[in-house]
């Protein structure tokens, strides 16, 4: 870390402390929207090769999530079996809004993930890719990113 | 961090290196314990300006979650239904503590989250608060908390 | 990390730098399988004092919790729960691999983890092990493992 806060100088430096920002829109109101291309980008933009990336989902009615990418019915069986095990109409008392299930679904996935960072590339299995887990759309969300050098 | 390092001395060094630890009293069988405060203050402790708070309950029957904290019958809405799906007296095998639901809701939520850290300041949406998910209280709790820079 | 980096020289750096790995076989379909020490190995191996180690599954079937070790039956009655909650054979569309329900539990109990790391040791209370949840074994499986100094 020393050599590269000196060799690459202050430019990288500004880079690696700037907070960056992936920002989608949600079709559906319970859906897995594909974010991978996005974070794979804001590594690429922090100019950092060995560390990690910390997502954070700045809402209470979506989370992150890992999980398969190439059947997208994979989603869709963590959607369904989700709405099933918390269903949108059900005994809550936050009424007001309609979404106590999403933020419900939103405890139980979780709003963060840390994934790690190698030559550059986020370190995933061959089937996995990065999700939003949008419980409570069609909405603009935005997931705030943090790349920390090892 | 260079720049860091060399101007501020060793008693930062110090500080960032220190783990801190907040303690709080739940006072229900399950409840969500608001801590926003206390990691506000832990980062600020630090003397850590940009990077992540990591947080980790010591303990195997409570977690950490963000979520909702304006409309308490968000929280309530979360214990209920994790009281559903995970009942306390169910066809569990240990059954000396009658706490088998309390370590099962655990994973389900989980024992850790990282939050980023933005200007010596916690990055939360507009709605997001820390809690603290008490399954097995009431209970002297403690979160082990490490700032780390970016 | 200025002392570190300048007083233990070019080993310690490339240590730092270098993602691990932990390979375990499973055994059962669906079980937690004990990976503390060979957490405990990684972060002695990394040359690290004080920081954090981020674990991640390289998996869509299988997670990272941590939970109580000292009663088996604690592990034993998480699995029979997710089980209940979600059953192997159940209306799902991922049919060709009958393992929609272990992508389910994945993203439920999540595939990443950070714990913090003190004085060379993670920082656990007393009955915490870190655990890797088997949903769809027995199986070959990889965490890949980055510790970071603070």
């Amino acid at each position: 870390m020393l050599g590269l806060g000196i060799g690459m100088g202050i430019g990288i430096g500004k880079a690696r402390l700037m907070l960056q920002h992936i920002r989608i829109d949600s079709r559906e109101r319970e859906e897995l929207v594909d974010v991978t291309a996005q974070v794979r980008q804001a590594i690429r933009a922090s100019g950092i090769r060995d560390g990690v990336v910390h997502l954070w989902a700045l809402h209470t009615t979506c989370a992150l999530t890992v999980n398969e990418g190439a059947d997208p019915e994979v989603a869709g069986d963590i959607v369904r079996t989700l709405r099933r095990l918390v269903p949108q109409k059900g005994d809550y008392r936050h009424t007001e809004e309609g979404n106590a299930d999403s933020h419900i679904k939103t405890t139980l996935v979780g709003p963060g993930l840390t994934l790690l960072v190698d030559e550059g590339e986020p370190v995933l299995g061959t089937w996995q890719k990065v999700f939003l887990a949008e419980w409570d759309g069609p909405r603009k969300r935005e997931i705030a990113v943090r790349v920390v050098v090892a």
